[in-house]
């Protein structure tokens, strides 16, 4: 029944008598994929008794159990909700919300039952119901805090009639939306309908797979949920379907993979292909190496490909050489020896043996003639990551003509403080408690980027390869920048992202402001930090990175310090000291 | 040649040339303990070549190494400390101090190299030296925790002119006091003294077992350094000799106990007679006995002594009923059958068989007659920690009689929050890693008390038994107290305390502003947080805590959340959930 994999439910006002025949019939009805329901009628007299009789509970079996979503009982007695919670895991209750988290809770006694019960009952992870208003988010964060960041807490963020910034809980376990019904408004044919800035706010969350509940007002008793149901289902069906790379990369939302070790492995054709599909990246590859063309003074110009993988860059080498009429000896370089053998087929079937190929590696071959235009494509999601300085310090001292050109010319990396509760737990339950201090490459979306991306550093391949500065041979880095920060924010880490200088004014780029329209190989950077902090409004926010090179390891390190106004302030451990949890093998 | 175990040391100014020799020869003249040499002559040339030659290196051999502290290049290469730092642990140096860490200092880059060097380095501390100035103990703070809580950071704390307070450093790894010469004044004969005020604060660090050194200033170049050795060994010997009870309770400063479970376990003879040595408290005791049997209505007083163990209490019980002038008949009750054979040897040698002696549990014994006056000595040093609510609950219930009373009338438990890097580090330590979820008695002594300690709560025995209110009788409690911050600090968590009314105005505590003299039978409790927390000037901190009970276990459980005034705040986990760690078995 759900339309574009939305699920809608609905949640009636008032005490259900049955759960089973509610199910059975009434939700049917309303064409709702699951409604909400009551476990017990506020049996408070099965506590001493130390069981429910059948008239006190709401859903008994287990047939529906995939559709209903509990409701624990008001905070009255916590022996209660404990019974309740046991009774919904064994109906099977995959979720039951907890009662509303609201501005007149009790913090520390409202986090104490809740982790006592989540800490105790297996399976059923318990929703924390909140309204999206002022200073809710500071709530649910000082519970998730003092319980200790339990993963099986979850949100069910109710809207409201105030219009209020939600960007901060994107960033939260969010697993419902909430619509009461006195939210809607009527439409000419009296049916009910959202105003505008709902339905963009609405529209919004469509896009991170949390399912929405219309749950019926007192005031609104007599209204038929069907209404709202459909409406909901209306509202998904004027979403514009995503591009084929959109909705590819929605797959690998949040997915931590870690980076790439192309250096020291070799890489699988299917590797090589999934980056080939990027067709933006490469168009954009071709027209810098068809201004390199344009621009050289030399006659016969050799253009190097190194590194060049199954050959996507040859092939636009070849292209950018026609369009620029000018002859071009294309010579490919690749380490690979399985690669190579497709770089052979290719060579026959479509370049027309055109290509020298070499089996070598760059850093170390000394070849007999020297390259006008070096072009490589090493870069990695935070630019320097997969080793492109070092590989291209040897390429440019070893390969390049005196006056050649490198492509790409430069690169520099970015970060910013990050806040993702779900990107966090994922890093803490990678690699057996080691995760956290490992940077992913991610596709980063249930998270919100608390402050513009800065420079870290950057790394340029335009000076004569004998002129290297000091720095730029060594490779090594430390950067500091500080972030003011708008909102009250849990940080769970860093974003990074790179940009580019392939050549003049071509340019690739992955950070948010300026990215590389259509281009989906690259998803940015997470790096966690062990310890959340929090900041406030106003607080200042200043990060340190290192990148740092020994013997054949390059890695990163990184730490956070956050500062207030009043000079409060904690600072994170430097993570990864001496490379002691990840490192890119040269 | 340490005298009251004090050590001092001896840094001389500029560069030594050849410290074997000044070991054996100068250091030897100055009368010091040991000295503070450099490693090396700050020998970059040999980061190149690989190793160092010998007149680069100032300590050589390992013959000196136990008196010798090694001081580090600055910061000009880092390469250069790690080798350094490998000389040292080759030599066998114990300690080596790292480079001024002062205002100018950059923080970040100095705690990386410093995290680098002690992760790389096995088995050398490195110490971290800091001039006691405004802003010093911040940016040690920083240090610390970019450096992860490291515990082979440690800390030489250098004094100045400024008088400031020192309070915060009694909370650090402080193991080296460094005296600059230029600190002392001439006295009439023109030897160095120092100023009262220096004499006392110093004073104070001698009662904290740390090491003392004379640092040579170079404005001082030419004095004698034995003069201020000797004076600092004079001022030591002006120190008072502590009673004996201060010096056994010295032995036991900062050392965790897991607190007992005198209801689970049968204690030991020697426990009991560790507490029977504490003679104020028995005072206490049987000073509020004669009160009560004075105030007893009944001609023939029968006073039972529950949980009597060895007897110390029987004892008191009697000379408080002669020196009364009363008749009183004595009960000893007590569960422990080994304890029992040493009450009927008492009984017979000590009593002339005038005690009852009952084997019984005072939770389920029913007595013949009832007590008009009933002792007993169950309070831990929170009070109600080793189950004294629980035990009276029932004792009363059973064995009193209607218009009886109890000993102690009522107790109440304290808390304050507290820094100490040590208590958590050996809390860290302790138990496999599960330690940071459990509470200790200790004698907290390296710590800091942040604020004064506020009531979480109290329990009361002077109602009459059957009329017990609902609270006392299911002994849950929950408690929430502010505090107020007065300096920059880093939380480690609570200071536990207790005080008892045991009839009239005859009271114990051991609460550090009303602690009962001389009594020395309960250490404070240390209630650790996982991860400390940084205060400012002005935040409040607000501790939760509760008693909670199931079955046959009694457990508290506890969070610490920061406020500041700009909103900003923290919150800790909510410890021992549901006694996951740790609980007291009935």
């Amino acid at each position: 029944m759900a339309l574009n994999g939305l699920r809608v439910g609905v949640e009636p006002c008032g005490m259900v008598a049955d759960g089973d025949a509610f199910v059975a019939g009434e939700m049917e009805r309303c064409e709702a994929d699951f409604a909400v329901l009551a476990v017990t009628h506020e049996a408070e007299a099965a506590v001493d008794r130390g069981y429910f009789i059948l008239s006190e509970v709401v859903v008994k079996t287990s047939q529906h159990a995939y559709c209903v979503l509990g409701r624990a009982s008001t905070w009255g007695d916590s022996d209660l909700l404990s019974m309740e919670l046991q009774l919904a895991a064994y109906v099977g209750l995959k979720r039951v919300l907890a009662p509303e988290l609201s501005a007149s809770t009790n913090l520390a006694s409202y986090a104490r039952t809740l982790l006592a019960l989540v800490s105790n009952t297996a399976g059923v992870p318990l929703v924390v119901r909140v309204r999206a208003a002022e200073g809710a988010w500071a709530r649910w964060n000082r519970v998730r805090m003092l319980c200790g960041h339990q993963v099986r807490l979850q949100v069910a963020l109710e809207l409201g009639d105030d219009a209020c910034d939600l960007s901060q809980w994107r960033a939260e376990p969010v697993q419902l939306i909430v619509l009461p019904t006195r939210m809607f408004v009527g439409n000419a044919a009296g049916y009910p309908v959202l105003r505008k800035d709902h339905q963009a706010e609405i529209k919004r969350w469509m896009d991170h797979a949390v399912a929405y509940v219309i749950r019926q007002s007192e005031e609104d008793e007599s209204v038929d949920l069907i209404d709202y149901v459909r409406y909901l289902r209306f509202l998904a069906g004027t979403l514009e379907d995503p591009s084929a790379a959109a909705a590819a990369s929605a797959e690998y939302r949040d997915v931590l993979q870690a980076p790439l070790q192309p250096l020291m492995d070799h890489l699988e054709s299917a590797t090589y292909e999934t980056f080939e599909m990027d067709l933006p990246k490469y168009d954009h590859y071709e027209h810098a190496m068809m201004r390199a063309i344009q621009d050289s003074p030399q006659k016969e110009i050799v253009l190097m490909v190194v590194g060049a993988g199954r050959g996507p860059l040859v092939t636009r080498a070849l292209r950018a050489a026609r369009q620029a009429g000018r002859a071009v000896q294309v010579i490919a370089i690749e380490k690979n020896p399985s690669a190579l053998v497709e770089l052979q087929l290719r060579n026959a079937n479509d370049w027309g043996h055109q290509v020298t190929l070499i089996r070598a590696d760059m850093r170390g071959w000394v070849p007999t003639q020297r390259a006008d235009i070096l072009v490589s494509e090493l870069l990695g999601s935070f630019g320097d990551n997969e080793l492109s300085p070092e590989c291209l310090d040897a390429a440019c001292r070893l390969l390049l003509a005196p006056r050649g050109v490198c492509i790409p010319q430069s690169y520099a990396a970015y970060v910013a403080p990050l806040s993702s509760t779900l990107l966090h737990a994922r890093a803490q339950a990678y690699g057996d408690g080691h995760g956290l201090e490992t940077p992913y490459v991610v596709n980063i979306h249930a998270a919100h980027i608390l402050a513009e991306p800065q420079l870290m550093w950057s790394f340029s391949h335009t000076q004569p390869s004998d002129q290297i500065a000091g720095d730029n041979r060594h490779n090594q880095r430390w950067a500091t920048a500080t972030f003011r920060v708008q909102s009250p924010s849990l940080v769970h880490g860093l974003a990074g992202y790179f940009d580019a200088v392939l050549y003049g004014n071509v340019e690739l780029s992955i950070r948010p402001d300026t990215h590389t329209e259509d281009m989906h190989s690259w998803f940015p950077m997470y790096f966690p930090i062990k310890q959340p902090m929090t900041a406030s409004p106003g607080d200042e926010l200043t990060v340190h990175m290192w990148r740092r090179s020994r013997e054949s390891r390059t890695w990163y390190e990184w730490a956070v310090e956050s500062a207030g106004r009043e000079a409060s302030s904690a600072s994170s451990l430097i993570h990864n000291i001496n490379a002691h949890e990840y490192w890119i093998g040269h």
